[in-house]
């Protein structure tokens, strides 16, 4: 398996920056995240102050951070990590069926907006997944509720359908899907909480209750303390210090994950610092095995 | 005398992206400096990795900065700051002449190449001085040393040779002036140290030993510890917190100042972050006054 020098997750402007700035000191980089624009970037109206970009859109302007990694030859690897491990000197890190390992990781993946569901945590890894193409399988013949926080989502419902004989969708955003088959859906439910009922996940909602084998919830951004086992966290966000370190080395994390203010250019200049830190874990990573 | 509610030093991407926030949150700012490059971005050769603006010059980068500022309507005032004093409940500032008041201050005003010379700070105020048009009139009748470490200090030393009776500027720069007159000029010698000598300051330099009633120091930039008395400082630098406040209420500080990476994108992120705190801190203050 190749070994990155960084791995990046988010393509945020803070995960954007690292990415640049991390290229600009020749390291190998890995940008996980999506080309697309968040949910966020697309509601957001006109930006005024993120400086040399007067009043732009959202967009706009994530389009014009897009252009820069473009021209600077570095790639989006399309994924989204469930889980990194800290395996000591490097990183493993779970993708969507597909595994990568880098020496150091920055997290630039965006607040986590919702808070786990009571029961989530408990039941994570026995019955609760977060990650359809990874787990399917489990589920040959048998029953699966999908809650679902994107269209993007969608897919991963489908794909689940094909090897399990019901999967119900709980989906969490306004529109008109194109699920159907065994696929059922449930739209406009809150999630209360998740409990384990005999040999079923059982997933209660304001409007009653739905039973199955096991239960995926599929975020547009999975909670850092899921996302990355052992790692400090205060106020639903990552703790880090000046240097964007946290309390796990070599990992390092950047922009609205690290808390407020939620603004681009606090993320982008935070992007920056996270990826200079990071070459120089590197270059005492370096140092202390030639030693 | 105006109130301001935030006093911005600092016209780089620190100071600058500190007003434009500032002013989209509605306050009353007055952002000091100069509308012309420092010499530092004048120097500075492509940037890559300022997110959003690919591949331009220290120059370019600039300019879109002060077209930035310039849209949103904010005037520089062109001044430079030689201490800050933290008076309670608000800040005065020592301009070259005049005096500004502001409820709370943000230090952008780049990194201090230079340690204070050995005597500098022990007779500062009595015998060192660090702006000519505020203390040329004690200097009637007597004579002068003007260390100038740029092009814009000659002006300072014509203006303070009308006064005094002669003038030695120490020269610190290349290039030919255009000083005459009663001014003599020193050029190319080291500063080691400052000392008094009965009623005279002597100024010790590799090449010898000037004597004069007076040593004014005219640095780009004020060393943090000289321009606001009472600031907490390490390895020359301004101890922050994550949010950018200093030790002294009311008192933030972003960019260079606080410390590496010195990287555009890390001064204009902080910026925003210094000015955020800054409005907090103006909205504590205003409940405080309003209990």
């Amino acid at each position: 398996m190749a070994r990155y020098d960084i791995a990046i997750i988010g393509t945020g402007p803070a995960g954007l920056e690292a990415a640049i700035t991390a290229k600009v000191r020749n390291k190998n980089v890995l940008l996980i995240g999506s080309r697309s624009l968040s949910s966020k970037v697309e509601k957001a109206h006109a930006v005024q102050n993120y400086l040399g970009l007067p009043a732009v859109t959202g967009e706009e302007m994530q389009k014009s951070f897009l252009k820069h990694v473009d021209e600077m030859g570095i790639t989006i690897t399309e994924d989204k990590i469930t889980t990194v491990y800290a395996m000591g000197e490097f990183f493993a890190l779970q993708g969507n069926g597909e595994m990568y390992e880098a020496d150091s990781v920055i997290l630039a993946c965006g607040m986590s907006v919702a808070k786990p569901f009571p029961g989530e945590v408990e039941f994570l890894g026995s019955g609760v997944s977060y990650c359809a193409t990874c787990d399917a399988a489990l589920y040959r013949g048998k029953s699966a509720i999908v809650i679902g926080y994107s269209e993007k989502e969608e897919a991963e419902a489908k794909f689940l359908a094909e090897v399990a004989d019901k999967v119900t969708y709980v989906q969490m955003y306004e529109g008109e899907g194109e699920l159907g088959g065994n696929i059922e859906i449930v739209k406009g439910a809150k999630v209360l909480s998740i409990e384990r009922n005999g040999a079923k996940m059982s997933l209660s909602l304001d409007c009653g209750k739905l039973e199955a084998d096991g239960i995926f919830i599929l975020r547009e951004n999975v909670a850092p303390s899921q996302l990355v086992p052992g790692l400090s966290i205060e106020d639903n966000h990552v703790v880090v210090d000046r240097s964007l370190k946290t309390n796990l080395p070599g990992l390092f994390a950047c922009g609205d994950i690290t808390g407020a203010p939620y603004q681009y250019i606090k993320a982008a200049g935070e992007g920056n610092v996270a990826a200079l830190s990071a070459v120089n874990y590197l270059a005492d990573l370096k140092k202390k095995k030639e030693a």
